[in-house]
C-alpha cells in the first residue's frame, strides 16, 4: 500500500517509449487542458445539483455548497498533473483532464472536512458548507446548538459526497487495465498518506502528539498532509498517463515531498514575516493559534524559546506583541534556518530531476515550480 | 446519476444467457463465501494496519479502531449480494466477494459518519472509534473539549478511509469493462442516495425538515438512507456479477426499495413495542430521542396526537411514561397500520420477484428475506 504496490513493476516497454523527447509545454495548450478541467468539473457538479433536487430543497442546497466549495482554488493539483503529462509528450488530454478533475475533487473534499475538524466556517473569505448549512438554520429560527450541528453534517457528507466522487471518476478513465491500477495505487497511497498527516496535525494542534514536537515531526506531518496528494499523487498520475513507468515515477514522487515541504517552509515564513498584502492573512494568526510551524519548532531548540513560549497560541496576542515575537523568532537564528532549509528543499528537489528518464521537456518546468517556492518569499 | 446512466443498456447477450435455471442456494457454498468475505476484510485492514505503522501510533491506532467497526456486523449487505450471485447460478465468486467487502467497507464508513453527526460514542455496545480516541486523550490529561475534537477528528478520518477503500476495492474487480461501469454506477447511485437519506435524517431530528412530518417524509427518509445501499445495491451488483441486465436490475431495485422500507417499519415497532431482551435495545430510547418514525406519523394524524406529544423527546421520561405512550400509539392504531404497511411491502416485495428474469433460485430465497421482516415483530 505505502509502497505503491512494488510487486507490480512497469511493463517493459513503458518509459522507453518517450524516446520523442519533448521540448517545453505549450502553454496554451495547457490552459486549454485547465479550462477543459473547469468545464469538466461544473458538469459534474452540475449534473449532481439537478440529480438532487428530486430528493428536496436541502439536498439540493448541499451539492450546490460542494460546487461552491469546488470553485475559486488555485488548481495547484490539475496544473501539476497536466504539466507531466504534457511535458512527458502527451497529447491525448482526456484521461489525463479526468484525472486532474479526480484530484480536484479529492482535494476540495479534504478541505471540507479539515474545516470540520478545525471547526471552520469560513474558506477563501466566505462562508464554507458549515458555515452555509448553519447560518440556513439560524435563519430558520434553529438555537445555535442546532444549527451547529446541521452545518457539520451537511459539512461531513459533501465532503463525503466529493471523496467518493473523485475515485469513481479516476476509475472510469479510460486506458489500459495496468495504467488504471496504477492510478488507483497512487490516488489510495495518496488518501492514506493525507489522513496521517491531517491526524498527525490535529494531534500537534490538540497538543496530544510528542511532548516537544520537533522539526522533523513538523516536516513530517507537512509531508503527509499536503505533499503526497498535492504534488507527487498528481505529478505521477501525469506520468502514468502518458505512458511513463518506474524511472519516471520515483524521482516525481520524490521530487513531491521536497517541493511540497519547501512550500509548507514558505507558508511558515510566510505566516510570520510576510506582508498582509500579498499573502491576505493576518501575521498574527499563526502565533495566536500558536501553530505548530518549522520557526516554532526550531526556536523551542534554542536559548530565546522562554521568551517565545508564553506568548504563543494567546488568542488575544496583540499586534505589537506579535511583532516582537517576530523579531525573536529572527534574533534566534529561526527565520534564516528555515529559509535556508527552503533553499536546500528546493536545490534538491531539482537535482532529483536530473536523470535521464525526466526529460527536459518535463524537467525545466518542474524547476521553475520549485524556484517559485523560494521567489514568494522574497 | 440516479437514473443509472440508462443510457447503457445492456448487452443482448446478459441476463439471456442465464438459461440454466439454477436451482436453490447451496448453503454451504454460500457459508463459505461469507467465510472468504471476512478473511478478505481482515487482510484489507491488516495490510493498513502494518502499513500504519511506520505513521506513528495514532494513525495505526486509528486504523485499529477502524478495524474494530467493521468488526461484529451482521454482514446483511455482503450476504445479499452473494446470495444474488449464486442465486442466479455464478459459481465463480473471486469477483462478488471482492465487491461484498467493498459493500460492507462502505457501510462501516457510513455508521463512522453517521455517529459524529449523531455525537454517538458507542456503537454495538463498544466505544466505536471518536469514543476510543476521545478516551485515549482523557487518559493523556487532555481536557474534555480536547478529548472530544480528538474523538471526532478519528472517526471523521477513519471513515473517510473506509469510504474510499470502498470504491478502490470495488473499482478493482477482475470483470469486463461493462459490469464495472455498472458496478461503478450502482455504487455512485448508493452513495449519492444515502447522503441524501442521512441529510433528511438530520433535518427530522433536528426540526429542520418540514413542519409536521408525513409519513411518505419519513419513508423516503428511510428508503434513501436505508434502502439503497443495504438491499438494493448488493442485489444489484451480485447480479451484475452473475451476468445480469436491465430485466433483473428493475426487479432487484425495486425489491431492495420495499424490503427496505418493511425492514425499518420493524424497527419503528421493536423500538417501541418489541422485547429488551430480544432486540438489545431500550425501548424508551426512541421515545426519549423523539425519534421521527412511521408510528409517530401515524400517531400526528389522530385525536391521540396531543397525549403523545409532550411527553416525545423528553430525555427524561420515564419508563412508565414510555409504557403509558406506547399504550397510546397501539390504542390511535399507529401499531396496527405500521404492521398492515410492513406486510404490504413485504407482499409487494415477492410479487416483484414474480417475473420471467428471476429464476426460482433466487426468487425463493429472497422471499424468505422478505418474510423474515414479518417474522421478526412476531
Amino acid at each position: 500500500m505505502t509502497q505503491l504496490h512494488p510487486e507490480t513493476t512497469s511493463p517493459p516497454e513503458r518509459s522507453a517509449s518517450l524516446g520523442h523527447r519533448p521540448g517545453r509545454i505549450d502553454a496554451d495548450a495547457l490552459a486549454g487542458d485547465l479550462a477543459a478541467v473547469e468545464s469538466r468539473l461544473a458538469r459534474h457538479l452540475g449534473d449532481r445539483i439537478r440529480a438532487a433536487t428530486a430528493f428536496g430543497p436541502a439536498y439540493r442546497r448541499l451539492w450546490e455548497s460542494a460546487r461552491d466549495a469546488a470553485d475559486g482554488g488555485k488548481r495547484i493539483r490539475p496544473r501539476l498533473l497536466l504539466m507531466a503529462y504534457r511535458g512527458l509528450g502527451g497529447d491525448d488530454t482526456e484521461a489525463a483532464v479526468t484525472a486532474a478533475v479526480a484530484y480536484e475533487l479529492l482535494h476540495t473534499a479534504f478541505l471540507l472536512h479539515d474545516d470540520v475538524i478545525d471547526d471552520d466556517t469560513v474558506r477563501r473569505g466566505r462562508p464554507n458548507v458549515a458555515g452555509a448549512f448553519a447560518a440556513d438554520a439560524v435563519a430558520r429560527g434553529a438555537s445555535p446548538a442546532r444549527s451547529r450541528r446541521w452545518g457539520e453534517a451537511g459539512a461531513i457528507l459533501a465532503g463525503d459526497l466529493l471523496l467518493h466522487a473523485a475515485t469513481s471518476v479516476l476509475a472510469r478513465i479510460e486506458t489500459d487495465e495496468w495504467t488504471r491500477e496504477r492510478l488507483l495505487d497512487v490516488l489510495d497511497h495518496s488518501v492514506f498518506v493525507t489522513a496521517a498527516g491531517e491526524l498527525a496535525d490535529v494531534a500537534l494542534a490538540e497538543r496530544l502528539g510528542p511532548d516537544a514536537p520537533t522539526l522533523e515531526d513538523v516536516l513530517a506531518m507537512t509531508e503527509h498532509k499536503t505533499a503526497a496528494y498535492s504534488v507527487s499523487g498528481p505529478l505521477m498520475s501525469g506520468a502514468l498517463l502518458a505512458g511513463g513507468g518506474e524511472d519516471l515515477l520515483t524521482p516525481l514522487a520524490e521530487f513531491g515531498r521536497l517541493v511540497g515541504i519547501a512550500f509548507q517552509l514558505g507558508d511558515d515564513l510566510l505566516g510570520v514575516f510576510g506582508s498582509e498584502d500579498v499573502t491576505g492573512k493576518s501575521i498574527v494568526s499563526d502565533l495566536r493559534q500558536g501553530k505548530e510551524t518549522s520557526l516554532i519548532a526550531y526556536a523551542r531548540g534554542t536559548a530565546r524559546w522562554e521568551e517565545v513560549a508564553p506568548s504563543l497560541g494567546r488568542g488575544d496576542l496583540a499586534v505589537p506583541d506579535a511583532g516582537r515575537l517576530a523579531a525573536v523568532l529572527e534574533e534566534c537564528g529561526a527565520r534564516r534556518f528555515v529559509e535556508r532549509l527552503l533553499v536546500r528543499h528546493v536545490d534538491r528537489a531539482i537535482a532529483v530531476l536530473d536523470t535521464p528518464s525526466v526529460p527536459p521537456g518535463l524537467a525545466e518546468p518542474l524547476s521553475d515550480v520549485a524556484r517559485s517556492c523560494i521567489g514568494r518569499i522574497q
